[in-house]
């Protein structure tokens, strides 16, 4: 069972989301599970407008925060769970089951670190570049005839497995990939490390720039699977700083 | 996990349903989990025509069975079960929490029986007629301040539960650290690794020479808990080459 102050260290992001019932259907059952903090990425001013009176969630709707894009959603988040309709694409993330999702995102508030559940618009799901900034994508359980859910329903899915008490749930696992005791990187700190490592690839001759944003793309997915504290990413942030600084200083080859 | 023919023996009924959009999102919801016996009671029969083009459920909505009573939709099943926000009313049958449900469906299910499971009306929830025929209510755990669900919703958290596949061994789900397809990386992998970020360090004046050693060493413990993959380093690798090309190129800072 999570407590209060960890549901609202687990953001539910909508991005561009068309219908207003469907983000009226979202909040209400974020207010059924006890979860709070609702960001909505680039919605279509009108319908978000109307959504704004949703049924016993006025005061989270309220609150929501808007942004831009989905990077500026989720800055502080250390783990980003993209939800996807895995049918027609092959992953480039790690897939984890909606029905095991539950100790993964317990482990992360226990930690310490906020996560982000991400949901793509009703038609067409999260793009690749929203996708390059997931840690792992989640995938519903569903039909193979019918796999794609309504978004407030997918919503209240994924809000009643995390909240769900189930008695044998297994011990939280220890993701082993970075220091228990560090506190987790956040995206903003990827965000950071991905633009100084492609400033280095560019000093460096490295990036052509027919291929700048493929390389950006995959640096984005290889710093989300690597799990790095928030230490680690100090560490090697002033690695590259120096190294950048050092390739500028001495200019082109000579 | 339930088998086809299983799964056609748990029947979804829907007393007087008010609003069509529920009604679809209900019939959705099957589709998406992979049920198809829908009921309805009593529907309020302007709605009921309106609700019968749902999405992706056309076929389910068109055989579903109308009643017109609770009693005349459930005669041949053999486990009614009931859902109920117990908020403000003593239960008088024995109630089970939503995740606690799946195998006691499974089970009669298993035995050859037909399992009910009732949704009452939008507004009023089910009567006290109709929770007399229950055998057993299903109580959704949702917060104490919000604990009324959006009726599609209820449904689809209800069918997701019992479709879900869940392994009873105690094997903790984690987020593997790499793509699972590729071959991890070895520890020869990591000394390379290491050696070039060394090299690296030094060319770009980051490691004095009394830190050189201690820094070696924070670059070894790191690479290994990033449980990299075989070609993540051979791109790590790639890019170092690079710059430590470049940095030499380009010599001492002019």
């Amino acid at each position: 069972m999570l407590t209060r102050e960890q549901r609202d260290r687990l953001h539910v992001v909508l991005v561009s989301p068309r219908n207003p019932l469907n983000i009226g259907a979202a909040a209400r059952a974020m207010a059924n599970f006890g979860f709070s903090q609702l960001s909505v990425v680039a919605p279509y001013e009108p319908h978000w407008r109307e959504a704004r009176s949703a049924v016993g969630a006025e005061t989270l709707l309220r609150n929501a925060r808007i942004a831009k894009c989905l990077a500026d959603a989720i800055p502080d988040c250390s783990l980003v769970l993209g939800t996807a309709a895995l049918a027609h694409r092959k992953p480039e993330q790690p897939v984890v089951l909606l029905p095991a999702l539950a100790p993964v995102v317990q482990a992360e508030l226990i930690r310490g670190g906020r996560t982000a559940l991400v949901f793509g618009p009703e038609k067409r799901g999260l793009t690749s570049d929203d996708l390059s900034l997931c840690h792992c994508l989640v995938e519903i359980p569903t039909h193979s005839r019918q796999p794609s859910m309504n978004l407030g329903q997918a919503v209240a899915v994924c809000l009643y497995e995390l909240s769900a008490p189930r008695s044998n749930s297994p011990e939280p696992p220890a993701i082993p990939s970075s220091h228990l005791a560090d506190p987790p990187a956040t995206a903003h700190d990827l965000d950071l490390l991905a633009e100084i490592i492609d400033q280095t690839m560019v000093s460096a001759n490295y990036s052509p720039s027919i291929m700048r944003n493929a390389n950006r793309r995959h640096l984005h997915l290889l710093l989300c699977r690597l799990r790095l504290s928030h230490p680690d990413v100090r560490r090697i942030l002033g690695l590259f700083r120096r190294v950048l600084w050092q390739l500028d200083r001495r200019g082109r080859p000579r």
